[in-house]
């Protein structure tokens, strides 16, 4: 395989476009098709100061990696949700996302220790509510979407940015689609724009991108990032459903992003419009503020709460 | 395992319904849930006459079965579409239905031998059009949509019948959503009212059922079913997504019934209306008078046209 630019060896070959590129040439490809996305899907603008939602692995790195190289002011969030999992697992990303820092000027880090500002860890928390007993995904998801919005809110950024790539978004909406959950359906989307509530606004310039894509333009870049999943994630159903999907995609090069695509351009043309109506109704939570549709105190603060009468207890 | 009505050694296991069944309960079963799929989804009235499409496969057969053993008037109609792929496949067809007819009272079958009435078999009459070259199978669709409607209306029959169960409808909806294919979506249903302009009303009593239920009902009533699949049907895109879903299935129990009725719901809720401005509009062939929206002369009419014309040269 050759580079279709220069003739060079290739370094990677997507059958899903028919491409095959070498290094110096994939990096500019990756970079510019992420700069095509910000503007066709109306992401943010030039001007705009954007917050990215850093993890250490490969999709939040890479994507503030582009972001910096594209000249966008991006700072990075790092919330340490306090997992070990045998691995020291939140300790390990942190690192990786310094030491991807200390190589580079521009953007700088905010990290919002769980345990130092709440009194818990995540898994700590969650043994307290019934959900999260066999498992923290559902109380972790709660409290990385309570300080994403707030540390953005706080912070005057336009926009929140996460690095989620086509791999999760197809394997959200194949979740959602085979279960008709149309409330998910309804709000699952590369922008979903501020609310008048206080909702920042939300962005996935990696949406069009394959999991393997972001990977290889990590490795090229030099990126040292953190390889293992989170130690909570063994036997999701998400990673089912990638695991399917990547059956599929086998047979069928492009499905995935056929399949994404298509559920964007129904919903556009409005074959979906009836979903709309799925959406709940969100008021201002009593204690922290930020809108919820669970009642006078969202599920974030009630968390705490609990939390706290069970130390008392 | 123990029948959970008698306590008698269980011929199947329903996983999705945590149900036990010994053979006779199983039989008793499967008629009294086919009569309440009957009901439930308003597919057709005691006094009202069915035209049950018979195929000579489980599905078909075992539907005849059910509906006589039912008390309803119900004919068959077999299509025969001329196809051999080694081993005389419409022939063996066609000797299963008359074997199963030869057992019993009631149900009188019509057949349509396709090269008798159109001069060619469907293979045949498919290698003039250029999507039929390869397969035959979209020309097989169209020839047999247009002869059950047909038969269905000069037989003066108020519903036609087809055996497609969960595993075939299932896989057609997970096909077209992961296409989106809005149309097609549209009209996919248990239940398709007859139209003002000239189509039957089509009901698919055994939607509910998976196929190894059905296949079980015809092992256990004694059966003689052709258990082959068409050979045309070879690598067909609809065998992969049966796969992908028994996969998916064997990891959920009940996920194909999920998937199937939470669509139903979803269109119920009106979240999917957007899709029926999709609906084309239908005009009557010039030539056989059946709706069509391919213009003046309906695909259909315009086969054989091309058929003769071939001849000709």
């Amino acid at each position: 395989m050759r580079c279709k630019k220069c003739g060079a060896t290739a370094a990677i070959h997507m059958r899903q476009h028919k491409l095959a590129l070498c290094e110096m040439h994939y990096v500019d490809w990756f970079q510019a098709q992420t700069e095509r996305f910000i503007g066709k899907y109306r992401m943010f603008a030039r001007e705009e100061r954007v917050l990215i939602a850093v993890s250490g692995g490969k999709d939040s790195l890479a994507l503030w990696d582009v972001l910096l190289a594209l000249g966008y002011e991006a700072d990075g969030l790092y919330i340490d949700l306090g997992i070990n999992g045998g691995l020291d697992y939140s300790k390990q990303s942190l690192a990786r996302i310094e030491g991807f820092l200390a190589g580079r000027e521009g953007g700088s880090l905010h990290v919002v220790d769980i345990a130092g500002v709440y009194g818990a860890t995540v898994p700590e928390a969650a043994r307290l509510t019934r959900r999260g007993r066999a498992k923290p995904c559902a109380v972790c998801g709660l409290v990385k979407r309570h300080v994403m919005n707030r540390v953005a809110r706080d912070g005057g950024y336009d926009v929140l940015a996460t690095g989620h790539n086509l791999d999760d978004e197809a394997a959200v909406l194949f979740g959602n689609t085979l279960n008709w959950q149309l409330g998910y359906l309804a709000r699952q989307a590369p922008v979903l724009p501020a609310s008048a509530d206080g909702l920042a606004r939300k962005v996935k310039p990696f949406f069009r991108f394959y999991e393997r894509e972001t990977a290889a333009y990590a490795l090229v870049r030099g990126i040292d990032y953190l390889y293992e999943e989170c130690p909570f994630s063994v036997g999701a159903t998400s990673i089912r459903h990638k695991m399917t999907l990547n059956l599929m995609e086998t047979d069928s090069p492009g499905l995935k992003l056929q399949f994404y695509l298509g559920f964007l351009r129904a919903k556009e043309a409005g074959a979906l419009a009836g979903m709309a109506e799925a959406r709940p109704v969100m008021e201002p939570c009593e204690r922290c503020g930020q809108p919820t549709t669970a009642g006078v105190v969202c599920a974030f603060c009630r968390l705490w709460e609990a939390r706290r009468s069970g130390d008392e207890r």
